[in-house]
This record gives C-alpha cells, structure tokens and sequence, in this order.
C-alpha cells in the first residue's frame, strides 16, 4: 500500500492482445516525483520506450487520475489521457472534465493503462476496482452518443447516473490522427488522437461504474484549510466567482468578444487578427460577436451544468433549431466552446453561430477535435482558394454547411476529401505541398489565440510539449486578464520566462488533476495546502514547482529521445518574425507578428535546455532516472545524439 | 461498527467524579430515529431522567457531532451541547461553529458525555480518539481568551490552528444561569446555561487536537449530487450568495435596518418596535442603524473569517478604539452579531456602536450570553427606573459605560446587582416582584425578532422547546426574507402550521449539524441527499421529515415529563393580544399585538399535542421508547398526568 493519501493503490494494466488484466500498485517514489494524472501517465507511457510507433501495438494509452480526483478539491472530476501522438509523434496528455475521472476513483481505481491491440472491437467495464473486458461489436460504427446510451443501458441500466461512459466514434474506429475520447456526451480528450490510439486498439469505450471509495485526506486541517482557501480565492475572482465572473456566466466563449476587440482572435486560417479586420478587407460580413459568449447566452442557452466539485459551471448547454440541405435540425448539447467556435467559426471565415452548435456536436459525436478539424478545414479553403486541393473537390470560405457534412467525411474516411483531411494538417501539407498553408506546430494546429497579439502564446505555442496549445502554458492569464498581474500583450521580453513559469504549473495542476480554470484563482499556495492536505506529505512550494518542473522536463525528454528538438519548437510562417511568408496583423495589432527566436533563447535558458534539448544535467538536477539520457551536456551546446 | 457512514461510532463518556473515561458505540436504531448532533444528544441526556436537578451532578451534558460534521457538506464544522438547562429547566441544545466540531470527528470522535462533578478544576485533552482528563487550577479564574491561548499553547504549541479550545469564562465557574461554552475566542453556545452546567463538573475547558479521521461518504455520488445542489442553492440566494448576499456581507447584523425598517425590532425592553418609535415618544438619541451591519463594515471591519466548509463568511470581525471610564480600550473580535447588537444596544436603550463591541467581546471572555445579559440588564433598566432594584444600586437606561463593567460583575457575581441579575430574569423577577418586566419564555429571554410585527415568531418563542428562541423555528425567513415564499408578518393565521414545519426542518440540520444559515438556501432535498450520501442510507424526504418531527417531540416530551406544559408555552405579558400589561406596536407595527391563544390551537392540532403535551399515541407514532410516556391520550384532552 502506496503512503500517500488520494490514492486507492490500484491501476488496472490491460493487455488486450491477450485479453488479460492485471493490477499494479503506484510507486512511491514515482508518486512524489511525478505526482499522478499528466506526470504519472507520461511515466507509465515512457515504459514503453519513446521510439514505439504511435499507430502500433506496443503505444500505451493511460487513463491516469490523480491525488485530488474524485475529492471534495474544486474542479477534481478530471482525468488525463496519455500516449504517443499519432498527430504529433510527441507524448501527449489530453484531459477531460465531467465525472469520470472521479468516478474512476471511488470505483477503486487510480487508472489504467492499455497495452497491445484486441483482435475483435471491445469495450471495457470498471466497478468496484476490477476490469472486465466485453464484446463490443455491437456498437462499433456507432457514433458516440448512441454508444454511450446503449452502453450506459446495458451497464448500469441508466445514462448518466452513476456511470461514465468514455468512448469513441466513427472518428477514433477510423485513424482520424485527431480522433478524440468523449465522455458523458460532449467532454472530450480533445488533442493529440487519444482516440485514434484507443480504436487502433479495437477500443470502443471504457464503462465506469461509479463506487463508494471516495479518497479522504490524510490531513483534513490542512485539506480544508486549502479547499476554503482555493474556494475563496475562485470566489473573489472576476473570471470565475460563481453566477458573476466572465467563465461563470459566459463559459470559455467570454473570450470571443475580448479577442476580437484585442485583434488577437486569428481569422480566416490565421490570415487576419481579427473578424473585423477581415471584413474591412475584403467586404464579407462577418462579425465574431453573433458567435460569442454574450450572445449565445442571450438567444440558445438552456442549461448550465457542471462538472464534479465545481462551482463555476462553465458549461453552456445550448439548444438550436437551425435548416441543414433542406432539413430542420435540432441539436441540444452542452459544449459551446470559445475554442471550438473559432476553429469552425471565425477562422473557418464565418460566424453562422447556429451551424457552429450543429458542428460541434457532430464532431462530438463522430469523436473528432473541434480544433483540429476546424483548422483542418480552414487550411483546406486556403487551398482549395489557391487551387492545391483541386484532385479533391472544391471547398469555400466560410461554407458552414458543407462543413457539417465533410466533418462526417472526415471521421469515415468516405470521400477522397475527407480521408485525406483525416491525416492532420501536417502529412496534408507533405502530401499536397502546402507547408505554408498549416497552422501547426509539430503536427498540432494553434487554438484561438493569436501570436502576432499575445507574444507569450507565440513561445507557449512552439514550446509546447505536445503541439501548438493554449493550455501547456496559459500566457493570456497575464496577457489578457491580468494574472497573476498583467503584462503587455505585444511585449516579447519575459515572456519565455513567463511561459516556462505557467507550463510548470499547469504540469501541477494537471497531474493533480484539477480543471485549469483554477488557475484564474488558484496558485502554488493553495495548490501546496490541498495536495499536502490530501496525500499527508508535508511538501513546500518550492516542492512542487520542482516536481511541475520535472513533469514538464520529462516530457520533453521523452520527445527527444523520440527525435525532436529545438527545431521542432517552431511557429507557423504567417506569425514569424522575419519569415517571407510572413504575414503581419492588422488593426490593434497592425504590422505585429512574432519575435519567437529571442523569446526561445530566453525560454531555452530559463529552462536550462540546449537547443531544445534536456541536458543530461538537466536530468540529474530533477532526478529523471527512466531512460538513457539525452547525450546533451548543458555546456556543451551541441545537438542531441539521437538527432 | 455500526453501518452508518459519516460516524466513528465512538463517544466517549466520563464520569468526573471518579475521572474514568469510557467510550460507547452509537446505537443504529438511534442513529435512524435521532439523526446525530442535537436529536442523539436529546437521547444521551434524556438517559438521565428529566426529573435530575439541572445544578446537580445527576445532569449530564453531551457535546455531540452528527454525521455530516467535518465533512465538506457546507457549513458542516458545529457541534451541539446538550443538557438540562439551568435556565430553563427544559432539555436545551446550544450550538457553535467554528470548527471544533469538524476536530473532534477529525480526532476520532463523536461526541462527549460528561457526568457527575469533579472535585478539582480540569480539562480535557482530546487526541486520536481518547480522552485525556488534566489539572485545571492554574485556567480556573481566568478568562475565556487566556484560557484559550494558555491551554492551545499547552496541547499544541500554537493557537487556533490544529486545535480547537472550548471553555467557560469566571461566567461558568460562577453558576451565571446563562453562562456560555465559548469556542476558539468568539463562538459561543450561547443560550440555555450550558456553560453554567460546565461551570458546576469543574470543567473549565475542553481542548480538541485535531486528527486525521475525516469521514468519507458511503455514497460519494449522491453525496456530491447534494453537495453540488447546496452549493449552487447557496450561490443563488441573495441572502447566503457569497461576496454578494446580504449575510455574506454583513453578517446576521443584516437584519439590524430590516427590522428597525419594518417596526420589528425589541426597543427599551420592547416597549417600542424599534429606535425611531422610542425616539418620537421620548424625544432621546438612538438610531438602530449607527449599529447596523452596513455601518460595522463601513466602519470597522477589519476581517471576515469562516467556520469549517463555508463559503458564506458571515463572521464580521472589527475592531475598535474606544474611551472606558477614562481609558483608552482596543478591541478586536470576530462577532459582531444581530442579536447580540440588539440585547445590548436598542433593547438596552442606546446605540453605542463602539461600546456594543466592547460588551460583546467582555461577553465572549468571561462566557455569558450576549442575549441573556443584554436583556437581563435592559430589565434591570425598567425596574430601576420604577424603583424596583433600589437595593442594589440605579441602573440607567443607555448607560452604555456601566453596562460594559456590569457584564464583569455579573460574571464575578461579585456585586450585589451582579449576584441578582445573574440568576436571569425568571429568577430575578421571583425575587423582586417583576414578572411584568421580563421578556422571557421558560426562563429565557426574548432574542431580536419582535412578535407584535412577526406573529410567527410569537408562536415560536412560546413553543420553542428551549425557550424563547428564534433558531428553533425562524418564521422570520418567510416572513421578512420570503423563504420558501413570503408571508405576511402581521397575519397569524397558518403560523402555527409555518413554525412547526420550520421546527422540523430546523430539528434535521441541527441533528446533521449543519449551520442553519444553509436554509436561507438549501431545503430538504439537499438535505436527504447530503444524509443519504454520507450514511449510505436510502430515506425519502418524508422520512426524515419525520426524524425532525422525532427529535422535536423528544424534546417535548422531555419537558412534559420535566413538569412542562401547554401553560409554559407562553409569552412576555407586553406582548400578549388581551392581556391587560399589553403595549401594542408602533409606526409600522402599529397597534399591534400577538395573537398567542389562536397560533396555539393551530399549533397543537398541527403537532397532534394535547395543551402543550405529546400524547402517548403521538409517542407511538414517532416510535420514541424512552421514557414511560406522558399518560395523556389524544382523545382525552386531559392534563398530563404529572402536571
């Protein structure tokens, strides 16, 4: 029995080559080190070693809880994918809210890891700390929400209640490399292919029986005192003090409006900065507001529903009656998101704030990103615009409609178009020639936070351990909202540091696992208090910044060793300072773009990396024993062994 | 063990006269019809007979936790005291939060019964589930606040954090009737005596280190589907909302204008219905709203802390530089309450902001309550001012100055006027002949709610179990802040029908024990989930209705065989619609009086009691087998046999 509190000892290891499940305890010293959820997942996957083929057997997807997951800590429902990219090649962990991570834990699992490939389509079942593998042929080809009403049915006789269904669709049954797992409907594991790992292994779902070990701190003085604390603090804030702050009333889609004001919303695959700028030049009519949080609340908002222990509700559940080819459509769902708005909306080049919803809960129900396949598309009108994309069949600016049905394309792979847009932005751009058409970094396409506007996204961006993402390291905290205190967005300088500093702390919070929205509230101090309080270990902040720090040094070890490097830590052309494809903002960021090498030397050297690299001083320092080491020495500068 | 989750089925019972400790089990079929808390500890002490001498060793009093204590529930850290009330002479619960309820279960515990008397001064020392009783001399004589600080500093080596002291004053030690248990400075189980009963074992002090036993639920999902449910009810109440709630923001001193606004605030000894009416008639100084809750924080708020999982903060603490007797005073202190406002200030004839917190906090350190001294001494104002206390000295209205040493010198008993008035107003009205100056119930006086302006709370005061009480059935959330829906205050009639409904649900979070400031929010759904959820127990709603119903008839059963009944239930004389010392309303409230005779018919045939008795079948019907029964049938309408 592991010592720390918050942990039920038990992680379920699947081999579904075979069939068998086996149960391992979690170390402790690995429980220190790496925390649990992100960083425990990333050591679990790097057993496997870095060099597995993503798409192969021998790739392991870890659905990791935490210490706090499935406690009274405020946003604890989450849990953490993680594996080897199949879009990107890098490790990748892509979380999920809703109840499941938390249901996990008082079934009397940590988590599970599944090995190898099952011959024939299977879904597994999790009650009171066992797994059972189950045929799952039935429902294999059906879309998400059906799967999770026929499986819920079957399993525990109701849907929702007391069971979580994570699953995928036609997406992840289909080698979308940004296939997604969906949970309870419409929270997904969005990035990085979970799914597309999870239906190379002939997974359909993963069942979870909700149970009666609900962990209880091993120092509830110290829990409470953090959990009152962190309540407090989300409270006080004007982002998410509940039925008040932006995130409480608006959900993440209060940004729309902000972004677009700031010329930061990146329109029109990343052409303009802004709607607005858009318009101006070349006449659309186009306006992010009829898309953005203030309006969706206004006309099609029905219900407000959270996630386990959270008092923010940042869910927006909508319901649209809106005409698809003639049809009527009615869909209800619960995930109007400022991210997936973007991506099938502005940048798209369009703001049908109607078929938005439509789209989002196809993509949910196909299980595919709403980011990547909208940006997927959006590079798509690029080049068909430009004529690359002729062998494939026209796509316009801005065609909502078509939109709707080719994310259908997509997941089934049924028409030439869709099978090849199923293939990431990245391998699109290889196979058609179109590099200057992607937005990606490392084979993952940028969310809706401009660079050429907020600096700090720019080297968040490139530096990410996974691909282009707003939440490895979160800058628009400090650019936009001012916290921990604002900086100015188009100020490059310190920004590296800046970035180094949130990554760190969302590498924290993540392994925790507790929603990163506390991160408008919360910070170290509260993070000490609830992980202390829970587990009994009497740790300092300086503690935990070391172990976010190890967690995120670990992962990007893991992708050197797995051929990545400073290389790798790039932008897309249009936002890069001094590129030729370079193309500049326009209105509040007129002629800005992004001063991405100073801010990597400054990232670099906050870090302590050599090139992009992990020196193996580096690993020393954090006391990173997995692997080889990289070969880099922090004096040295040379370029890794392996590269 | 017994099956219910939320207990550690561990009391510990000690006999004070031998100091042997010994520890029981908590009875299942007690736990199903008693709840916890208030509705266990009525049973516990009910174990005695309700015949025992109230001053005697025979009296026991039990600090009780129920099952939702130091759980995250919300506002789930009090605690009852349980005893015969010297006061009163009925059975009485007195509360406090903070959080030494929330650290006696966290230490293994469930409750404390003591019995019998100590020859010499001790206390006791909680820790991981033991009881430990030490020498109190060197405490003995001392105030609350350096017993407090003394004796932390002796278990823990610190205060406040880690350990939870609750103790009596020179109050308690002196046999002050209505002498308090104050816990961690300013938290008070204010009304009924139980400090005096402490007083009479030698028990200066109980000291709670905390532990780590923080109970999980049984049923995690229904417990955070009803933890879920109360925290967003709580955010959607105007009065709980925090940061945004009338008591989140000033505290229960909110009602101060209400009331004052409405003609429903005691005024002189309530021979007004507020300030301005006594103004107008006699032409003095005094404004309800220089003591108000907008005025304190305006003014001298200093800080705004919290009891164990609450996110209301409805502690207001001040701080005040005041001249006394020539002398500069600095007070800080956390309770700048309604009530304790009202006693002390309008009904005492003046409006000193300053000086009411310097009476509040000698209140706190020598352990009386607030209530009973602020109205014991207006009743002493009133009879001076008829020549009724001319042996012992004058005692003039508003004399604010006089008031702050008096509150000592009743404590003390050192003074002739302090040896009398710290017998209560029951007694001292025996004493001197005064029974048209007292505002009591049972022996317990009035609190802030005037019954000429909320009929509701007549009926309640009068049938109050305690005696005179608001918290017992607070009409005052229908009647001022319309919950569940408003009524109309100056109609009596459903009123009877109102307050036992209130008195039920009240019985229920009391016996959970929760703050009863969650009803301000929270009904009984969130109730039965939050109890279903922690015991994993399966009631309906109208089983635990009936628990509340149970525990309120125990109390007054208790009583009938105490000696109490249906002419007990009664009010002050001033109040009284008919009686011939009746002083009606003013201004708002004009002309008006209590309709008591009516309420009382509605309430008994609501509560199925025969002139104030349980009739044998009513016992059957709620199924309570302790005791021999009243010997009053239903149908008889007779006396209780031992009236």
């Amino acid at each position: 029995m592991t010592e720390f509190g918050g942990y039920r000892d038990r992680v379920a290891q699947i081999d579904l080559g075979e069939g068998d499940v086996s149960y391992r305890g979690i170390d402790d010293e690995d429980a220190k080190k790496y925390i649990g959820a992100r960083g425990l997942g990333v050591k679990y996957v790097f057993e496997k070693g870095p060099e597995v083929d993503p798409d192969g057997p021998e790739n392991r997807l870890a659905f990791m809880t935490g210490p706090l997951t499935g406690t009274q800590a405020v946003m604890s429902g989450r849990i953490a994918l993680v594996t080897k990219s199949p879009l990107t090649g890098t490790v990748t962990d892509s979380h999920h809210g809703g109840w499941s991570g938390a249901r996990l834990k008082w079934a009397g699992l940590d988590g599970i890891l599944l090995d190898g490939e099952s011959d024939e389509p299977v879904y597994l079942v999790v009650e009171d700390g066992d797994v059972e593998v189950r045929d799952a042929s039935h429902v294999w080809g059906k879309g998400v929400h059906e799967t999770i009403d026929t499986l819920g049915e079957e399993v525990e006789g109701t849907v929702g209640r007391n069971v979580s269904v994570m699953a995928i669709g036609q997406g992840g049954e289909n080698g979308v490399r940004y296939a997604c797992v969906v949970n309870e409907d419409d929270r997904a594991s969005g990035r990085g292919g979970t799914g597309c790992v999870m239906g190379n292994k002939n997974v359909k779902a993963v069942v979870v029986k909700s149970g009666t070990n609900m962990p209880a701190p091993a120092d509830p003085e110290t829990f409470q005192e953090g959990h009152q604390q962190s309540m407090q603090v989300i409270q006080e804030s004007d982002v998410t003090a509940p039925n008040e702050g932006g995130l409480s009333q608006y959900g993440t889609n209060v940004l729309m409006n902000i972004t677009e004001e700031m010329d930061g919303l990146p329109t029109k695959n990343g052409k303009y900065t802004s709607t607005r700028s858009y318009e101006d030049a070349e006449g659309v009519d186009i306006d992010a507001e009829r898309v953005s949080g203030e309006n969706v609340r206004e006309n099609i908002l029905v219900d407000e529903p959270t996630c386990h222990s959270c008092p923010v509700a940042c869910k927006k559940e909508v319901e649209v009656q809106t005409m698809h080819k003639g049809e009527e459509m009615n869909v209800r769902m619960e995930s109007y998101e400022y991210e997936s708005a973007f991506a099938l909306g502005p940048n798209s080049g369009h703001t049908e704030r109607d078929d938005i919803a439509l789209m989002i809960d196809r993509c949910n129900d196909v299980g595919v990103d709403t980011i990547e396949v909208g940006n997927m598309m959006a590079m798509a009108m690029e080049m068909s615009e430009q004529g690359k994309l002729d062998d494939y069949g026209d796509l316009e600016w801005g065609d909502s409609e078509t939109m709707v049905d080719l994310i259908t394309e997509i997941a089934t792979r049924e028409t030439e178009l869709g099978d090849l847009l199923a293939k990431g932005t990245e391998r699109v751009a290889d196979e058609v020639g179109a590099h200057d058409n992607k937005l990606s970094v490392k084979g993952q396409t940028i969310p809706a936070y401009d660079p050429r506007c907020m600096k700090g996204m720019g080297i968040a961006y490139a530096t990410s351990n996974r691909g282009a993402c707003h939440l490895r390291g979160y800058t628009p905290a400090a650019e936009i909202l001012g916290i921990p205190e604002k900086v100015d967005p188009y100020e490059w300088e310190g920004k590296g540091e800046l970035t180094a500093t949130f990554q760190d702390l969302h590498a924290i919070s993540d392994s925790f696992d507790i929603c990163k929205f506390n991160a408008f509230a919360e910070g170290i101090e509260e993070y000490v208090l609830q992980y202390n309080g829970i587990t009994g270990r009497d740790v300092s902040e300086d503690d935990l910044f070391a172990a976010g720090e190890r967690v995120y040094n670990l992962e990007r070890y893991y992708n050197n060793l797995a051929g990545l490097d400073g290389e790798d830590d790039t932008l897309p052309n249009r936002f890069l300072d001094g590129h030729p494809d370079a193309v500049p903002g326009q209105g509040a960021s007129e002629g800005e773009l992004c001063e991405l090498e100073e801010m990597k030397a400054e990232y670099y050297e906050t870090r302590g990396w050599v090139d992009g690299v992990v020196p193996d001083e580096k690993l020393d320092e954090l006391d990173i024993d997995v692997g080889p080491g990289t070969g880099v020495s922090a004096g040295s500068g040379a370029a890794p062994a392996d590269d």
